[in-house]
């Protein structure tokens, strides 16, 4: 299925999207797209399809998770963005946090926050938890693992890294957390690990790799973070970037107010977003 | 007031104490002890608190707030204690995030997680967001804040600096962030940069400090996050420990199973840890 939450932000209502590329309304069945719904799909088993109400126009569309409670990255996890960053690869995967206050919904707008410089974008394949994972194996890890989902781990390379320490902080702004337009589930995804990810700028292409470079795979991610807390349904990890951030060219190049981002994860649907400044 | 929630974890009520020292029901007033509630005191202003049911007995405590969205620390926070850990106080502040799954009651045992060789203690003033926050100055700063409380912010120094980067990582483990026994009002609190905070182990002086050591004082911290995300009721800031963390002894002194944590802050009450391996 691909799961996804339509309608004003704050007031967003669980859908899917059918084989026919129509949003379907799933009020009538679950109450949102998140934690309680995605660690039991025992709801999904009958659903008849056909007989959802087919949502007309274009409404807009949000995060396709509800409710997240952790918002976890792993930094410097394709061996190529490493080298364009002048850092290598970690001996285990770097992990940092982007609030929860950052996701927003796939086509909204990215926002540059006031006296920033260096806004630049990251797709990344993410990674939602169905259920509570701790201390889980890596032949275990993805029995927790709900399904997939395009992010745009937007970043502010300034504050990231010239603010007084801690990745976060460039990480966190309003609108820097992109997440969608689906949720799909891990049935439709053959394997993570071979998945084209590409990202244009007005166009341009910039990221055009797939997440069969990454290093650190997801079932080794999410063992690994098992390891350090727990995970929940509904939690989201981004599993980092292929080469060609902004912050990777020379000279670098950020993003300005009326440039469009474009970005997407075969099988896992297409965000575009326009940049504005606050 | 002073606002605390009881009960079972996961099923904790509202309540508050009264000036006697008792626990008094407030399940029939809020529905909880979180953003909602403490974004709009109205229902507090006609409140008569000898109609409240008293709850006999010492129920569990859990965290005075629930629904926390972002649970946002700041390092290196007290001049003494960057010293004792071999650091300098930043030119601006060190920003970092706990996991919200962190959060457990204030006497719930803290739990050594698997492969950890040092857990350690951080009594920590706590502030607890009121209304959503962006860009405020550092004069209308304190409008933004409901209260504060007492945080325990437990941390494992191996997985903080040992382990590929990001101080999360050592920062996030269940049960790392006790919280609590009340959100006090901020009516009730004279001067946040005032108040004597300890921790003992064991019995034993750990760390006698004060907020007014504090480098950059709540007011600040407000402001200066809120220049980098928005700021919602519930959100909970941690703002730096004062000296005498187990790190920061020669040879350093971390937690085993079996000690007991006693920590406070004045005027914020008191919180008991035993401590366990997971």
């Amino acid at each position: 299925m691909k799961l996804l939450r339509y309608g004003p932000q704050g007031s967003e209502k669980p859908g899917l999207l059918d084989k026919d590329g129509q949003i379907r309304d799933l009020s009538g069945v679950i109450a949102d797209v998140g934690g309680a719904a995605i660690s039991d799909f025992s709801w999904a088993e009958k659903l008849d399809i056909s007989s959802l109400p087919v949502i007309e126009g274009s409404p807009r569309l949000g995060a396709c998770v509800a409710g997240t409670g952790k918002f976890i990255c792993i930094g410097l996890n394709y061996a190529d963005h490493a080298a364009e960053t002048g850092a290598t690869v970690p001996p285990e995967p770097v992990i940092f946090m982007k609030a929860t206050s950052a996701i927003v919904g796939p086509n909204d707008n990215v926002i540059i926050p006031r006296g920033s410089v260096a806004t630049d974008w990251e797709v990344e394949l993410g990674v939602v938890i169905g259920k509570k994972a701790k201390y889980v194996s890596e032949a275990e890890a993805l029995d927790y693992v709900a399904g997939y989902c395009v992010i745009n781990d937007v970043s502010e390379r300034d504050f990231q890294t010239k603010r007084s320490g801690q990745w976060t902080k460039g990480k966190s702004c309003d609108n820097f957390g992109p997440t969608g337009p689906w949720l799909v589930t891990k049935d439709e995804v053959a394997d993570p690990q071979n998945l084209k990810m590409w990202l244009t700028v007005n166009g341009e292409s910039k990221q055009d790799g797939s997440s069969k470079t990454m290093v650190y795979g997801v079932a080794h991610v999410v063992s690994y973070l098992s390891q350090f807390m727990s995970l929940h349904a509904g939690d989201i990890i981004s599993t980092g970037t292929p080469p060609g951030v902004g912050m990777g060219f020379k000279p670098p190049q950020y993003l300005k107010a009326g440039d469009i981002i474009e970005l997407g994860i075969e099988g896992l649907g297409n965000q575009k977003q326009t940049v504005i400044a606050d």
